[in-house]
């Protein structure tokens, strides 16, 4: 297969993170000597911060720093990121910590950051001439698929396991025709995946045969939360860790805008959160030890619940490197969590993202965050999708008759 | 009570839209002569396309066209506003029409276009020292008021029909521990809220005092759509009809820019979009009459269910004033607009924008529509939101076991 001249921007080939092995760019994911991932590697040229600021409001403002050509815009797609950073005063105060940030991505067009990813795999997918956009997801990342498929005009199958709750296959077969449902858990649609990106021929699994592709996506976060910080990086910044692929390219992004002098050097410090059910990365992180011990998900925060994540060891890296930290809540801490961004901040988020306040606000009364300093909390989908985790926790204050006097007596003015 | 200087921007007074008696800002919404609704009037400065790019990517770039102070970014608000105009190439295709663009306000903070006024609303309220940001509301308003409260750090109470279903209780519940049911209709609770905002002092209730403030944010999406379009106006609009407010705000806005010379003038059409289960301003548009005859709503698009729509006779002018038009659809189609939208341009839209979906298509189909112009159809909230609308349309394609052998059987690929 030939690609077109500029079909992957500035990106000149795939690297081993393991040993470094040098690949072409392609359809690949596991290195041909040692089995390691593979990520995008890069030639940039100079960028300016007028560049990236005169773009789009959305991710391909930083066209230049992805693995997409420069005629991207054109592409249909469904134009995610440039979400809001909100300065976040009442969780602050409500936390005990002298500023917070919350970068929302709930907002995204299909309510989660995977729309980014998903954007970066799409070109992939279009620049490979792959006939097929699929992915294998128990919820957001099937979202995102379907949608973008949809916009992009190429087919999409998705998989999910067949005891998906109804509103959750909806929210995917809304946009497509080809939602396939497995007889099994995700760890079993996951394997069919692989097996079908082996076997045929152009079909682009957006988290398999595209995924360095793929994650580059989230490097954008970090873009944008240093563009609207005013170009600079923050001090400490809290990111949920499932596979750990989004915290790896959130460090990434910082290292780029470093190197390509758009952000001042400085130290930051990075924070892993996980759920207590599903915490193979906090355990290695407490017990110092390099290797990651798979788990057997139970927890509520189902866009978390991955018990062997890819990138756990070098989320451990980071982590340690930065002088941060890996934390991990309980599922009722991650629905008070859900409760109190709400409340203080008015953003609705998932149990990902109930996951990563409650973890914020555990490390902050440990005395691990440093009040002192800034912190950026990360909320990567919305509460809509997993409404079922708060619907006991909050209702009507009063049921009160129709009338001045039923209000009078109630007492709530 | 004394307002501060600049406290609602460049806007000088209230005018009655009927007599045209001038009313000082404050919390007042019918005229003292007439009962005529007030609407805010301004005195512009001259203001240039390159300052409004300048600023922020949400609706205070506008502020300036707006009843809000100049430092209203400092105020916490959800920023919402400066959502998606998607080219929707599919979408035409499928209905036979050179060019369309989405306006995708699902992206919103909480989904809908209500965070835009509900934003203009809590400035209002602040300005005019209000003790609590209050709503009636089924749905969408609810959850703006709620959250937009929640981070501004005012007390809300929201009132909401006693039966509605659960889970969009807990959607507004997340924000506020006020939520007060109320055992009646829609109706009954709109009555209870004016009294309430008759008798208490410092209530303010988006959608009854301050009402003029906060309909002035739904200016913000014309102005958005001449802007992304590149500082022009488009040929022709589809907007959804409930109050009616909306669409007489687009207007509005378009004559603003033009007035104010950021586009060139030139003819735009207007239609407005309506169910059939509620179709008071379609029915007088067809009859040719002045008049609108309340209807009692039955229809799947509870967003757009006002049967006596306060701005249904401004709907009328403007779309006869524009050579536009104001149509109606049955629940079947408007279930297919969604679906529509969705599998043509990947975004998952409310039963209000499958309202305005399947009117631009009957429009399209009878030649109401030019397909040699372009036309924009605005979209004004989420799918999450009435889920129960589609779930019954959508579903998996097959459920096959978990092997390659039962996928390659099931003849996907």
């Amino acid at each position: 297969m030939s690609l077109r001249e500029g079909a992957f921007g500035n990106a000149t080939n795939l690297v081993c993170r393991e040993c470094g092995t040098e690949v072409p760019l392609g359809p690949d994911y596991a290195c041909p000597e040692c089995f390691g991932p593979l990520e995008v590697a890069y030639a940039f040229p100079a960028i300016t911060r007028e560049e990236i600021e005169a773009g789009p409001a959305n991710i391909w403002r930083y066209k230049a720093l992805l693995p997409v050509p420069d005629d991207i815009e054109q592409s249909p797609n469904t134009e995610p990121g440039y979400t809001r950073l909100l300065e976040a005063n009442n969780l602050a105060k409500a936390l005990g910590l002298s500023k917070v940030w919350v970068k929302d991505d709930s907002t995204n067009p299909t309510n989660s950051f995977k729309d980014r990813v998903v954007a970066c795999a799409l070109s992939a997918a279009r620049e490979l001439d792959a006939k097929v956009f699929a992915c294998p997801s128990t919820g957001n990342l099937a979202n995102a698929v379907a949608a973008a498929g949809a916009r992009a005009g190429i087919r999409t199958v998705v998989f999910i396991p067949s005891n998906l709750e109804q509103p959750k296959q909806v929210n995917s077969a809304i946009f497509t025709d080809s939602l396939i449902a497995v007889d099994g858990n995700y760890d079993d649609v996951n394997k069919l995946a692989q097996e079908i990106a082996a076997e045929e021929e152009g079909w682009a699994f957006v988290n398999v045969n595209v995924r360095p592709f793929y994650a580059e996506g989230s490097k954008t976060l970090g873009y944008e939360i240093a563009e609207q910080l005013g170009w600079r990086l923050p001090d400490q910044i809290v990111i949920p860790v499932a596979s750990g692929s989004q915290l790896t390219k959130v460090d990434k992004a910082f290292q780029e805008l470093i190197k390509l002098g758009l952000v001042e050097e400085k130290p930051y410090r990075i924070f892993g959160a996980q759920a207590t059910g599903c915490n193979p990365v906090s355990t290695a992180f407490k017990a110092g030890v390099d290797a990651i011990r798979p788990v057997k998900p139970d927890t509520i925060a189902k866009s978390l619940a991955i018990g062997n994540p890819a990138d756990g060891i070098y989320v451990l890296d980071i982590a340690r490197r930065t002088a941060g930290a890996v934390e991990e809540v309980t599922d009722d801490e991650i629905r008070d969590g859900i409760v109190l961004l709400a409340r203080t901040e008015g953003i609705f988020t998932e149990t990902a993202g109930g996951t990563t306040v409650a973890v914020t606000k555990k490390l902050a009364e440990a005395g691990v965050l440093d009040p002192s300093l800034e912190t950026v909390v990360i909320n990567t989908g919305h509460g809509l999708k997993t409404l079922d985790a708060v619907s006991d926790k909050v209702g009507p204050r009063a049921t009160i008759k129709a009338s001045y006097a039923a209000f009078e007596a109630a007492n709530i003015s």
